[in-house]
């Protein structure tokens, strides 16, 4: 029997919302239906954030209200903030997640607003989801590294971890926003993770901007994560660096999971079909390699 | 102290073989030489088959002539057969790369031979070379898969490295010739290699056809192997599957290597001008992301 390893799909919220064009209602319905009909573990749909901060995501209301859900898939919306809990709940998530950053800058930068602060709210988010039902996700982007700063000490990253557990958040994610770990590191700091006392599971989620991003899956997972956010066709790019990749692709990572003998319940034609449609409806190519070169069983003729 | 890993170069010869456009000789030979100075440790420059089959290497003679050889870099060519050998010895090559297949089926498309008549031409090869001074590696295609057979039988790949043992050959390279191989394979079949009794140095050439290269060489590494191939912004495509990456990427591997604490002896910073250039040189854009993202210390201004 294989081991399980879980894919948790942010296609619909992280791929889309920085894209250059809004896609429509109907198609992020379409395409999260579908996505929830191939046996991905998790979704993360949207993101009920402010309409003039992230104009793609809008719709938040909408997509929540109108997805059919599938049985045994869960469903995970981003929210900023206490408003954006209150907005969400009415929805029913299974989760909400909230991210802030471990390095000052990048906390500043993208959030506008100190860590502390970030904290301050996360406690809001905590308390307002307690007694709903909903679980609440942390997100930790820069864990491994800063693109303003740099180098990222683990005692910071590992700090905020203690405080996470302390404040009883349920999830906590290890994010490589920026593309900048690497296997030694992803599996140093996994096995770090998993011997804190008390921490909730973890989800690691890898960009592929410096290309290794299957390779970081696989220090995690030979470290004991199981958790994994990955991007349909790879949607997703990074503001730092035009042209580079952003997030790991869902379907490359669902191949080689398969390949190495792991359950992830994924149908990988289901995925690949939907990948295959990505690019004429975002408007442009995807980084995946496996929805161009096909499964390792999409065998050719004899010429 | 960090443990050496050995990047060998093959983009002139793997990258350039299969482009729609001729690369200048002149363009050749200055990137050769400027790749001879970034601290490769080997560099496959050019072939000697027939002019006829493969027109883009058609002034392999002259490309050898005119560079001029750094020390301590080997300088490898590939031969088909006793006649290329022949046409490769007075350039005095550190080494010359013979390619067969562990498939029949790959062996007769690529090469229109039988396996066993592709091994009797490595035998005269060897022979040819022997008291030379120069080294015969011997790259067995489709060893973690075939594109048309499917799965190949390790078997199969152990019964040719046996043979290749005994026939007396400097190296080995074991190549996923169409990226199907996965780290779980890689792994073992890496560490079934080194048990093997006088099996020569293992060189692994992976391919990113899946998007698994880089997790593949991490694998290799973590069982053992120490040589890899790689090819300068990751040129070289798959016959198989239109737009989908070929070998996998030179500075992603030696950035991925270096963060990894392995001492490759690469001057990154030397590598990446050169990948800079080859999207105007070869008229397309290159697979490689380190080129677009830059390396982990290029950091950003606060904005």
């Amino acid at each position: 029997m294989s081991q399980r390893a879980f894919l948790q799909e942010v296609v619909t919220r992280d791929g889309f919302q920085s894209l250059d064009r809004f896609i429509a209602t109907d198609d992020k319905v379409a395409l999260i239906d579908e996505l929830g009909r191939t046996g991905l573990a998790k979704i993360e749909a949207t993101s009920f954030v402010s309409p003039k901060a992230i104009p793609n995501l809008a719709d938040a209301d909408e997509v929540m209200r109108r997805i059919t859900r599938v049985e045994g898939v869960e469903y995970a919306v981003l929210v900023p903030n206490l408003r954006g809990l209150d907005r969400a709940l009415p929805h029913r998530p299974h989760e909400v997640n909230f991210a802030m950053s471990a390095s000052a800058t990048h906390n500043r930068m993208n959030l506008r607003m100190t860590r502390e602060e970030s904290f301050a709210q996360l406690g809001e988010v905590v308390r307002g989801a307690a007694g709903t039902g909903v679980r609440v996700q942390v997100s930790l982007s820069t864990s491994f590294g800063c693109p303003v700063e740099g180098r990222v000490p683990e005692e910071v990253v590992f700090d905020w971890v203690a405080r996470f557990v302390q404040l009883g958040v349920d999830g906590i994610t290890l994010a490589d926003t920026t593309g900048m770990a690497n296997p030694l590191q992803v599996g140093g700091m996994t096995v770090r993770y998993l011997a804190q006392p008390g921490v909730p599971p973890l989800t690691l989620h890898f960009h592929n901007t410096r290309g290794m991003g299957l390779a970081n899956v696989c220090a995690g997972l030979a470290a004991g994560a199981r958790r994994f956010d990955a991007s349909l066709g790879g949607l997703g790019g990074c503001p730092y660096a035009p042209g580079a990749s952003g997030n790991i692709c869902t379907e490359d990572t669902a191949l080689m999971l398969r390949e190495m003998g792991w359950d992830t319940g994924v149908d990988l034609r289901a995925l690949l079909a939907a990948s295959r449609r990505l690019p004429t409806l975002v408007g442009k190519e995807m980084p995946g390699q496996v929805a161009k070169a096909g499964l390792t069983e999409d065998l050719h003729p004899e010429k």
